[in-house]
């Protein structure tokens, strides 16, 4: 059963890390994205259309890296195929 | 009984640092968007709706990776499927 | 017991450090904030209202994310749920 | 059985990194791209068209880079040659 | 009595960290908020007592997050309940 | 089989980390050069044939140095010398 | 005996660090704020007795981040409870 | 056979590592190149020939140092004379 | 006597790590408040008494934190309350 | 045969190391050289010969620190005194 | 005498880094203030005294702050009571 | 004979650092010298002579740091006294 | 003969460390003299005498830092009170 | 023999850390005077003759202290006392 404990210490750790660092850019990004629309926005209010429908644009983008991340996160702990594995070599031991 | 405590205690650290690890930038990057809405205002107090508007979608998308980070800190605690398997078998011996 | 031990050292550690470093960059986010409301003040005192209340409800959400840590650290210390089936353990042995 | 979980640990610890470290770059050259296309809005709102444009262009081949290592993520969970020659292994033996 | 050393100790070290680290942060945004405030005091005297009145609730608001840090050391050491569990167990014993 | 189970290994790290790393940069350098090509359009939009034009050479050089991580890592995994001998090796034991 | 050496070791140890680096940023932070101070001196001499006072305060309580880090040292040093349950132990046994 | 998987293990590790390290600084360089060449172009437009010509002597100059690394890489892997010292040794065996 | 040694390495390392890192800062703050002042003197000649009082007392402050280190060190090394009571053990054997 | 596989394998790693260390400062250091080039002929496009000709200078002293390193790493590969002693020694014996 | 030779060494590293350590940032402050001291006098020859005497009162006190580096450097080599007691025990053995 | 491996691996390693790191520095700052002389350049075209004679002063001293460096690396490959004592001890058993 | 060989290592390596690491900042810090003293130059050529002198003076005072260090270097090599007390126990062995 | 080899790999590794991490500095800190002596002679074509001296007496002070690096590199190879024991003890033995 050692072999059980390490793959899931291991999915336990890569999971929280994969979503824990993978979204610090991400929000780092659209934090900057919004900082920019707002500085536009008070140079220029005559463009808030435009500069509003970009930023949501932008913001879809970066937010889908980080979805990128959330989704490995969730295959290894729910779809994780090398834990189906070793479940499947205990049952069948 | 020792695979248990090592997946314990795996799910205490990763979700403590996934919390706070994960919360980290989305502060920042709010405290950048605050600050810009604030030089913004004191640059065109006029824009004010717009800038607060665009402010609070901003800050809510920014949340929403801090939010990722906290679910899975609350799912490593209290839905923490390796967890359960291992209780199961402990359980079943 | 060594597994006791374990997992009480484990939170120890993790909730110290999930306050400390959970903190740190609201701290430093809300402190930027507040630069950007003082010479936001000093460069148009007229709009002090609309600073303040915008400084305010920024404060506000930066200050959530450093609740969420504070939120797992008192978890992990007073309703821990790996510490309570573990004392529950060695109770029924 | 060792070496498969060894092989499996790996697997898993190098998915989630490869991932989470990947994307992490892409999306804060998202972020600044988006920036610089709004900052450009706000200057030279007539060039919206052109702008846009490149900025589409230019968020694809940044996302590329990302996808590179989805992919490479991908194949170590769900194509790895190393763990199906392990498993043919086991199962011939 | 291994047991009680370990978390003696880690009680000890993460108490001193948690109140060394955090306070670290909050010390560098006050001096900045401090800076901001001469500063502003320099540009606009005459908005005195608004940047005072700013400065003082924004530094409350900062020390706050010190607090925290202060209050989990304070509970570390004082109240910690895993440390008294172990006390009770070793004077049941 | 101790000696495959480490060259697998080996190779699964660092396929994951060469396309990891070595995309990091590119997609920097690629963000770069399409921050400088939107702000030099909003500043002279008369040059877009030009700057559209270097534009895309530049990123073509810059994405080379990415393809050849990516050339390395699929080397790796999919024409691993060391991986080969060590098959054969072991076929021929 | 071990177990004496152990917590007096850990109280040196973090004793020491936390008055070293609780330190570090207070002193930095008051730098920053008597800079601040010069700076606006020079560029409003009028102002000399605001921006005084409003600097005196603000080193206050910058220098109180600074005493409660001297506060937990002298506590690990002069009032640990930890070692004083040692010693009563070692007393009594 | 401890010593050639030592060896194999020892090259694949470097041969990607050189690859991935080696080519980072010369993306980036070659990105700030291509943003120097962007920017002049948008400065001075009339000069657009001798910018281009110069911008792909560089290239090539800052391509070369990636393709020092390229090449030690490919020697490491398919032209290694400590891995042929260390094959015809075994085979001489 | 393996716990005396442990403690007194510990008391020289921390004693000395306590005084280099402590004044690290400090140190750098007062160079800064110094070529603060020396710049605000060649802005504002005439101001000279109020800034050299004001840069003295900022000095004395910034001085008082490098001050607390130097005590924690001396303290270590001449007053150690760990140290002598392991002394009077020793000589109580 | 241990001697020999150390010293394969640490000419194997500083190599590989030398060579990718070594060029990255060079190529960062001629791709700002280029940089300062193309910034400069766009502002004195009447000076090209003269840049043209301190540049490719420059470049040629430049790349010729990154020519130091590629030595040494071909003089550890091809022609390691202490890989021939080794050689020698083993064969002699 | 294993006891001697742990205290000696630690004393040797200690010692050399306190210095090391305890020098640097006084002499980057030292060199940061007369930078300051070289330009204000560039800026404002007339007032030549005043920024002299400034200066070295500002190096005096800095100065300080790297003695007392050395004085703890030289008490471990010279005056270090631990040593002096070990140096006791043993010749009273 | 596990000494002169020792010495070997240590040489091996060392020289080939020696030459990395040391050459890293000098190729930045000639880097840097060369940008300057292009700015300047572009800035006085007339003093192109004097510009460029103190450029090659300049790069030959920075120069002779690198080549520092590759003299102790090559003393440590082909003259190194320690390892032709080494040498001698074994030839002389 | 245990306790010679760590005394001799340690004072090698911290005698090179406190000599390689001590001239660091005054080196920097020169050299940020020398360039703030060709900037006042250029700037104010009649003050020549004047920066001439205080560029000196700063450079002496830096000086001495480095002194220290290599101070502290020598003493370790040649005056080392922990060696000379070790050549005594062994000639009186 | 044992003692020998470790002080001579000591030497081997520390006399070239100590020229490489040596040179560092002062090679950056001549390349910023070179720097600052290009842009102050493109400024003030007329004070060549005292920038160029000024220049050369600061190179000569920053070239000392990579002296210092250097001497204490041949003292560790050519002139190491703790070796010179070693061998007359080795040969007294």
């Amino acid at each position: 059963m050692e072999a059980m404990t390490t793959i899931a210490v291991a999915s336990i750790i890569m999971s929280a890390l994969a979503t824990a660092i993978g979204t610090m850019v991400p929000a780092y990004a659209e934090g900057k994205a919004v900082v920019a629309a707002l500085t536009s926005l008070a140079q220029q209010p005559d463009a808030a259309p435009t500069i509003t429908r970009t930023l949501f644009v932008g913001l879809a983008m970066v937010e889908s890296t980080a979805i990128y991340c959330f989704v490995v996160s969730m295959i290894l702990i729910f779809a994780n195929p090398f834990w189906n594995t070793a479940l499947a070599q205990v049952a069948g031991q």
